[in-house]
């Protein structure tokens, strides 16, 4: 029998300064040596399944932990760690549309900070609230569908704006859906010229190696900085 | 030269209580006869198109008229008002992830109440926030698409179980992702065994009808109560 999985209850913040407690998290990152990457996205653009195959990809290569945030069920968690072998445990938010730097510590906690080069933070599943909260990653990312439209990028601003790196999920169904990949990346330079655009099919795996190979450049650049 | 789209720049409500704003705005709907509907959905699930269809579908039966929440953009509040020659207004949120009823109400005073059946509030994307505030509204619907999986009804317990209606959209690509159907409608029946299920494809036009015809007896049942 496996053990269960983690399930953390974690509370908002009493403290009113979210920015500094992300400051003083990503400062205790540093020190740690650990790499938090803060993935966002969509309802369902594929967010667990990117991470079991890029997880797959780095695993021998990176100490890795899974946060996922959840709101009513632990079973990405359980699909994470089933799939990947690594540890994976389930930030229970209340029905919270977003975490801040305060919950996001409370994982940490839990997941614990030595031995881990990468820990991910799979947030709520919403294009808005997320982007409004440091939560004290060293790296914002996202991912955007096809089915979603090439024209998120006008209409959720913020969170283009956040992030370091998009990566365009299911471009297995390019051929179905209005989808104009050149458009798109238009439209994410206009809100970010600095992002890094990967193409991906996290269904079929291609293109993931792509997005490995990026996060695992980061994750040592970072450490070596 | 036709007239630039209505932008209401709309404010957060001052007063605490919005249950009790929803109320009263419901009210008033009573009263003038007019039935509103709060379309909520994830972004990219095909809200607009919906619409578009719907409205053509309606619009020689009923006075209707649209308010599209989008949080940076008019395009979609133009391209209404183009593909069906209705009255659309945009209300612009300032980047706020949900509307409330004093929102909600802004909109309407512009919108104005008179010689209206139904009025349609295109509600910001999102899965979270949009299910916590009662807008006012006869009657909130959700669309879900076929990309985002049939395992949302999990993981966004809440937004299904305060809707009426729950449209599926984008059945087209059914063949191209692994969405159960009857998986999806035995996980909306759990948060909400009360809710109408309709698939339908936007895109093709298939199953609009069915919708379009299910919303009109709702506004003639709900005008003669």
């Amino acid at each position: 029998m496996t053990d269960p999985i983690k399930v953390i209850e974690i509370k908002k913040s009493v403290f009113a300064d979210n920015d500094q407690d992300a400051r003083l998290l990503r400062g205790q990152l540093k020190e740690k040596g650990v790499y938090l990457l803060n993935l966002m996205s969509s309802p369902g653009s594929g967010k667990t399944t990117t991470l079991i195959r890029t997880i797959g990809l780095l695993k021998d290569r990176l100490r890795i932990a899974v946060m996922e945030a959840d709101i009513d069920s632990d079973v990405d968690a359980v699909i994470i760690r089933e799939a990947t072998g690594i540890e994976s445990i389930q930030l229970h938010t209340g029905g919270m549309c977003h975490l801040d730097a305060e919950m996001t510590r409370q994982g940490l906690d839990n997941v614990g900070m030595e031995n881990l080069d990468l820990v991910i933070l799979e947030n709520v599943g919403n294009l808005v609230c997320p982007a409004e909260f440091d939560t004290g990653a060293v790296c914002n990312a996202m991912i955007l569908s096809v089915p979603e439209g090439d024209d998120k990028p006008l209409k959720y601003p913020l969170m283009f704006s956040v992030c370091d790196v998009v990566v365009i999920n299911k471009t297995d169904v390019l051929p179905y859906f209005d989808f104009n990949l050149e458009k798109c990346r238009e439209y994410i330079r206009m809100r970010n010229p600095k992002a890094t655009v990967i193409p991906i099919c996290a269904k079929t795996g291609e293109g993931v190696d792509v997005f490995a190979s990026w996060l695992e450049g980061q994750v040592k650049d970072w450490k070596q900085q």
